[in-house]
This record gives structure tokens, C-alpha cells and sequence, in this order.
């Protein structure tokens, strides 16, 4: 049964469904919301037509930006001595949404894996040398993943970094707070017993 | 702690909330996925822009069309002496997935209901009195919800159509294929045993 709506509604469909987790059947609950929300339709074309035109990475760290340089960067009162290197747009936002770090950021845009063809020149690398070389930076922490890429990952940062005379950290790995010891996975639970502190 | 998202990605977010079941996070992941996706954020914004110019109801039925009627509509093949009344365009999407109903739509848009205000007037029957006025249209199946609502709509248009010489059905309630009676609602099994057949 061919179906009976119009070729640019379907098409509508076809879009929006390649939204990360949407199916045909949200994806036409999305079109068929829009189709009776004139206004919402409008609005949306037009947000969607203002970030293509206005939003670019930044120059300094690869965050979402409108002008050269992003919020975070552009913020005198945070320390540029320290840079928290992450995978992704999202974890920077994870990290921005507890509040506590007041450092800035580099965005590699993914993780080391020979596997998937991704070696670190097509990573944001290059532009972290160049941040570090101007010797601002006193520590650069490394907050990947906590897996095999992400480890790898770090491992290499540290290796082609520590010539440049600058700390590089990464985060703890322990038991996850309201997490029981009972389900924990083993190698977290290694790792936190060897990192054990004084109470 | 202030979002350190630009303005306009901000905007964008708030934009796919109003998408029915799309919350804070959602939004912000479809948002990323089109950052990243250059390609697939401009020909989302075409789509709409396409959709908001093109688009508009069937002058008939009040489907979704491109041209003055709809693809339904305007299907020679089809038997245009039946109409299936339905409250939304849904409705009539999950009756052409089926693909066994030859016959025409109206669309309704509601449920006649006191409570939410929405009277006779603000559906769209005035176009179904002109479409059966015309005399072509023998049966008019009312597939309005099995609710209290649809049932109101349906006896209200049973009422105001029957001068007009048309044979008005309903579709039966009964057990749907699949449940057990076990865990059947009592209405639907009196319902489902009154109308009994032969085997």
C-alpha cells in the first residue's frame, strides 16, 4: 500500500527520522504535530536556518560557537591554566551542568580506534598542541572515556604532551556514588580498593 | 549555572521541545546530532520551509494535500459512495495501513466535547453536510474513538445526517484479535457478547 501523503510531507518524515533513536512512527507523530502547529513549523525552519548560518566551532577549544570563540572560552573569570580535554560537545555539557570546574576546555570530537579508521590526525589534536605550546596551560586533564578507546586515547595524549612541561591528570576511577559493592563490575572495584584513602 | 550553549542553539532546543513527548535531553541530543550533521540540519530546515509553502488540507476531506484534494481524494479507483469519518488524520493513516478500506475520508479534527470547549461548529462537519448534500455518498461510517466523546460525536451525527437519506454505520466493538477474555474490560465482553454470530 503506497502511502497516501504528499511527497514533501513524506520527505519531512524521511528527515526526521534520521534523528538519533527516531523511528517512522515518531517521526510521523513529529510531522503530524508540525502539519497542525503552523507557527511551530515556521519557527523551527527558522531556528534551524539561524544555527546553520550563525553557529561554528570555536577557534580555540572546538565548542559551539557564535562568535570566534565560545562562552566558556570568552569568560575572563575562568582559569585558562587548566583545560579538561573531552570526547564529545555533550560531555562538556555534562561537566558544565555540576558547576564545579572552572577550568576550560578542548574538544577532541571523538576517541582514538584504529578499528573504526579514527587515528589521531583526525582528531582536534593538532589545535591542542598549539594552545599548549603558547604556555598558558599548566594542566591538562584528560576526561575520555573511561574504556579501552578512551584509555588509549589518554595514553597517547600523555605520551606526545609530556614533552611540553605540563601536568597531565585524569580523572579517578572509583565506586560510583549510591552504587553497592555487591553489582559493582571487578575492574572498578580493583581500582577502587587500590586507590583507597584515609577517613 | 548559565547554559554555555549560544543563543540561538538555546532557541533551536526550545524549539524541538514542543515536539509531543521531546523533553530537555532529548532535544539537546537531536540538537548536537544536527550540529554535527551540516548536511542533515539544512535539508531538515528545506523540508519544513517546503512543508509550511506547500502543504494545506484537501478541500474535500481534510487530509493532508498538495494540490486543492488529496491523493485519497482524487483516486479515480476508489468508492466514492462511502466516506469513513475519523476524529484526526491519524486515524485515517492507521485505517491505510491496513490497505483493505477502498472507500473516501473525512476528517473530522476533534471529538465534539462540552468540557474542552470544542462544539459541533469548531469540527469540521459543515463540509460533510455539503459532500453528502451532493447525493453521491450512500454510507457514512463514523470511526470516532470507542470513548464517551466518540460516542457523543457519533449519535450527533447520526442525528443531524439522517434527513439526508444516508445510511449511517459504526464499526463493532468487540474482543480485539489476540486478548484474552481473562483480561477484557466488562463493557467490550457485553458488548463483544450481545453481538454474537453464528459460527
Amino acid at each position: 500500500m503506497p502511502s497516501p501523503l504528499p511527497p514533501h510531507v513524506q520527505m519531512l518524515i524521511e528527515e526526521l527520522r534520521k534523528l538519533p533513536g527516531v523511528g517512522e512512527k515518531t517521526a510521523t507523530r513529529y510531522t503530524l504535530y508540525l502539519l497542525k502547529k503552523a507557527v511551530a513549523l515556521q519557527s523551527l525552519s527558522t531556528c534551524l536556518q539561524d544555527v546553520a548560518n550563525k553557529i561554528r566551532p570555536c577557534s580555540l577549544c572546538g565548542f559551539i560557537a557564535e562568535d570566534d570563540i565560545c562562552v566558556i572560552c570568552g569568560d575572563q573569570t575562568r582559569d585558562s591554566s587548566m583545560v579538561c580535554v573531552v570526547e564529545d560537545i555533550q560531555d562538556c555539557l555534562a561537566i558544565e551542568r555540576v558547576g564545579e570546574y572552572r577550568g576550560l576546555y578542548h574538544i577532541l570530537g571523538g576517541v582514538i580506534s584504529p578499528l573504526r579508521g579514527i587515528t589521531p590526525e583526525k582528531l582536534n589534536i593538532e589545535s591542542l598542541f598549539s594552545r599548549v605550546k603558547k604556555g598558558d596551560i599548566k594542566e591538562i586533564i584528560v576526561a575520555t572515556s573511561a574504556n579501552a578507546e578512551g584509555e588509549t586515547t589518554a595514553l597517547y595524549l600523555k605520551r606526545v604532551l609530556s614533552d611540553l612541561g605540563v601536568r597531565i591528570t585524569r580523572p579517578v576511577i572509583g565506586i560510583p556514588m549510591g552504587s553497592s559493592i555487591e553489582y559493582l563490575d571487578g575492574i572498578t572495584l580493583m581500582r577502587a580498593l587500590h586507590g583507597r584513602r584515609e577517613l
